[in-house]
């Protein structure tokens, strides 16, 4: 294993110091937790947002804490749900008296966590709401979730419910929105090869020199078909192909694009997927109103690359433009 | 190899291509090469920047185009110098009549390249200044380089001059803080593994399972010593070390820092190496203004990172803090 880290099994809590010492204007972490929030949390009069899960997807969610996004994020150990008591804590944090929204990843033991977590704040008073997000259509039920997983679509749930709830509306409208974000967005990934948990020491699985695997998880779960490795223009077109079998884009429908870094592919080879994903998309009618290109949900050092594809109405177009002062977020 | 690409041969082209249509409202190709504008370029009365060099580093540049750093980006093949027409072809499209400055790191290449194309445009009545940057104090000379390497440094660079000569100033404004940037910058970085040309299909370098190598450069350049991989702290510390065997930096100095990965390095790495460098800093009685954690300068794939200090005065300060709306450095 090569790794830049001290002990394997304090990685979370070094990153996590490392982070709040980067923009320690912006965050915070709560004491004796992995719980980090924005510097002036709880928000008076505002829903607050609370997010996270396992580590090792940094960006993801820290660093979409900030004005006009999250107000807190719990950070598990690595690929590792956070307990309960964690998550609590967070939406304590959190709460700014308007009530705590949850943007939960679709994995068996964040739904778990978070909802006893919900139980915990309900019986203290907080009133809390959750959406779970399960954008991936590669496959139903795997070994982390029963269902659909949630893995890049979440960031723009991060985005576009933080926005509702920085224009002050009410803890049921941030729902509405991020419902109907969940309900129009879709992803689809690829990897060429394995992160690394640190703890384990060696890579969660082996590829071919020569094979990728289509519709893997970002903790390394199966995905569809392990295959010889295709040209981009290729890759690019079997995971556009897939979200259009699951879901219906009619012509002329607006979208945001979301062309996502595993963690060790180079930005070149995110751009190269983004010219055919606009062509294909360009050939289909669709009009791109937003593209993202960037890491924005990775599997720590696996290379590879996902799409997401969301749905766009007025609403969501202008709550996707509203400002952010995440630190992996800025708009 | 293992890359998400088409022909090899044309990464940079498709690269090209798949950015401008991520940004289609804030960045163009001028036809029929690979320099990147800012839309709206040349913007009249305001200094032209444009800067460039190899690809394989994205974002740098051409993520850095944008209102309040650059004008033009000029790609290269991949770790090759654009040619002089390239270049020129860039500071013809910055040139909004108030001269264009050149932002070069120090490789042979680039500098004799960059130079020859400011004569061309000198020659058709274009006023051309330059900096050459050449922050990394790992080694005098080496296989790309006379005298010392530009890395991340190059990235505070392009942003401090490109807010001033947002701010109207004019050529030998831009040329004075561009050198105060260069004069006070410095980094140091290391490498894990080594990056992949596409075009050569093989790894530039190879280190044992348990080897890192101190000082390497942006392209695999040889750096000062190979030895055992040491933990992150150890680590940050010989980085850090080296900058201030460099430069002197005195108690209660204001600095800004700089965490880099080199392409493959998870962010959370990142930060485990940013939480000794920050602690060391205060240990020194250095005052950190602002931190940036991110891949700004990469190598392709190669997993590594950088540390970059810049001393700052009020000026460079507020020049720092200036807007940007380049899509790789929000401010």
């Amino acid at each position: 294993m090569k790794k830049i880290i001290n002990n394997p099994n304090e990685v979370v809590q070094d990153m996590v110091q490392g982070l709040v010492a980067a923009y320690p204007s912006k965050l915070k972490v709560i004491p004796e937790t992995l719980v980090i929030a924005r510097k002036d949390a709880p928000v008076e009069d505002k829903v607050g947002l609370v997010s996270g899960g396992g580590s090792g997807h940094e960006p993801a969610h820290a660093g979409y804490i900030g004005k006009g996004m999250l107000d807190c994020a719990v950070a598990g150990e690595v690929f590792t749900s956070p307990t309960p008591d964690q998550v609590f804590e967070g939406i304590k944090a959190a709460d700014g008296g308007k009530g705590v929204f949850l943007v939960i990843k679709n994995y068996t033991g964040d739904v778990l966590n978070f909802e006893m977590a919900a139980e915990l704040a309900e019986a203290e008073g907080i009133q809390v709401e959750k959406v779970i997000v399960n954008d991936d259509v590669a496959v139903e039920d795997s070994s982390f979730t029963t269902g659909r997983r949630g893995i890049a679509g979440t960031v723009l749930v991060h985005k576009i419910a933080g926005a509702m709830a920085e224009s002050g509306a009410s803890l049921q409208e941030v729902k509405r929105v991020a419902d109907k974000v969940v309900a129009n967005v879709r992803s689809m990934g690829m990897a060429l090869t394995s992160g690394t948990v640190p703890a384990a020491g060696k890579p969660s699985f082996q590829l071919d020199d020569n094979e990728m695997e289509i519709g893997i998880g970002i903790h390394g779960e199966p995905g569809i078909e392990r295959k010889q490795i295709a040209s981009a223009d290729d890759i690019a077109t079997e995971l556009v192909e897939r979200i259009f079998a699951d879901i219906d884009i009619p012509k002329r429908q607006e979208v945001a694009v979301m062309i996502n870094g595993l963690g060790a592919t180079p930005e070149m080879e995110l751009f190269i997927v983004n010219k055919k994903v606009q062509s294909l998309l360009k050939d289909k009618g669709i009009e791109v109103f937003q593209t993202f290109v960037g890491e924005y949900m990775t599997s720590l050092e696996m290379a590879g690359c996902s799409v997401t594809l969301l749905k766009l109405d007025d609403e969501l177009k202008s709550l996707l433009q509203a400002p952010s002062e995440a630190p992996a977020f800025r708009n």
